[in-house]
């Protein structure tokens, strides 16, 4: 899969349905939210709003599957690896193609993912332990409320990369240049000064290890708007699975 | 008038209607765009897909005229000099107070405005003409379009300031620092090049002097979105009139 439209395409056949961290690089990485039209101001406010989880890549056009802007031979319904479904805002079933659940008015966000900027962690010879380990990247709920808009409220989700505090000054650097993939983490060391009870128990994903002399790194995590679909209790959500994120045509270093 | 709450509350009483060029150094001063719901997802999707001449500073809850973000104190009806009226894309008149007019399905749009990063070049030595002059900024209608979301699409509207080729390089290095205040100018040099005929006839605001040896630069304008409410023909909305800003409670150097 050297093309963004290669590994599409072997989604859309069903062929592949895994995590993407470390999958075609040099390319963009983007989390999916599908909603209804009535609820889609709301939801463009509260990205608006909440720009470190939520940075706008592309908004299709209402009814429109389609990314012409970053994707234009993409159909969003068919080329991710996994989709989560959500109805009243709890999430009912994974499935790896939703073109049979397409309606007239459904409206799709892509937003920056960190796994953007992981190729630029591992070229400044940073280990990114998830892709090491061949696992989905560990990610938490954190207590951090995010900035409520409409009917769209609830807490910030970030993923977590262990470092020693060398790489980690490193890795904050090199991630700021990456503002659209979630840009500087947001915390650092204790988990539990931003409410996470224990890292052995993500709240999706995998869990990872710390090595000695390492501590945990967060970044806003594109996964936040999942827990604020739960919070909306909307009556229709389609997004990417955790970590199974959708690869546009846009080059990483944009 | 020393602080932006003292500058509302003089408009809110009546007892100012000019531009606000130069008005209560230090703040972020803004465009505003008041629309109903139903086409507020399209908006901001115009904003987001424009960011040079939209760029969002806060959006109101619907049927509030609030913008507790950034002004908690302010009221968006009563507290910017003059504002223009349109029924479906026409500009059909100028009040200074729209409370009469507020509904309950009405959503309101604060998007940056050039005058904040003003102060910085006039720190900086670098003569601003319009202020100078006592006048409303130019703007020009170009023929550069802008990306159309739903139902808005049209030209991009620009403000110009005359500089030396040495000013000229200063202000662009200044302005970058401003993206939320439409940041670096989008042209310099020949108008006819965007599809400015004459400088000395601007679509909005007034003529100003260039001096021997000066350039014309040009910045995106907040008043773009007038133009693609012109062409979506959208029943109602309320925008400030063209120079008559919304002066935020934002410090410019945010």
């Amino acid at each position: 899969m050297k093309t963004p439209l290669e590994f599409r395409q072997l989604c859309r056949r069903g062929g592949f349905a895994g995590p993407t961290a470390g999958l075609v690089p040099g390319y963009v990485q983007a989390n999916l939210v599908i909603l209804e039209k009535e609820f889609a101001f709301d939801f463009l406010l509260f990205c608006q709003r909440n720009p470190k989880p939520c940075p706008i890549i592309e908004v299709s056009e209402v009814g429109q599957p389609f990314t012409p802007i970053t994707s234009p031979k993409a159909d969003l319904r068919s080329d991710l690896p996994r989709y989560h479904i959500f109805r009243e805002g709890v999430f009912i079933e994974e499935l790896t193609n939703v073109t049979s659940l397409w309606k007239d008015d459904l409206v799709a966000f892509l937003l920056g993912c960190s796994f953007t900027f992981e190729g630029a962690l591992q070229k400044a010879g940073l280990p990114v332990r998830h892709i090491e380990c061949q696992k989905n990247v560990p990610m938490y709920r954190t207590n951090i409320p995010c900035q409520p808009a409409g009917i769209f409220s609830g807490s910030l989700v970030v993923s977590m990369r262990p470092f020693t505090p060398t790489q980690a000054i490193k890795a904050i650097s090199i991630s700021e240049k990456y503002p659209h993939a979630h840009g500087i983490p947001i915390h650092l060391g204790d988990p539990s000064l931003i409410g996470i009870s224990n890292l052995e128990k993500p709240d999706y994903g995998e869990s990872v290890p710390l090595y000695s002399g390492e501590i945990p790194v967060f970044w806003a995590c594109g996964v936040t708007p999942q827990e604020a679909i739960g919070q909306s209790k909307i009556p229709f959500a389609i997004t990417h699975a955790p970590g199974h994120m959708f690869i546009t045509d846009l080059v990483e270093d944009l």
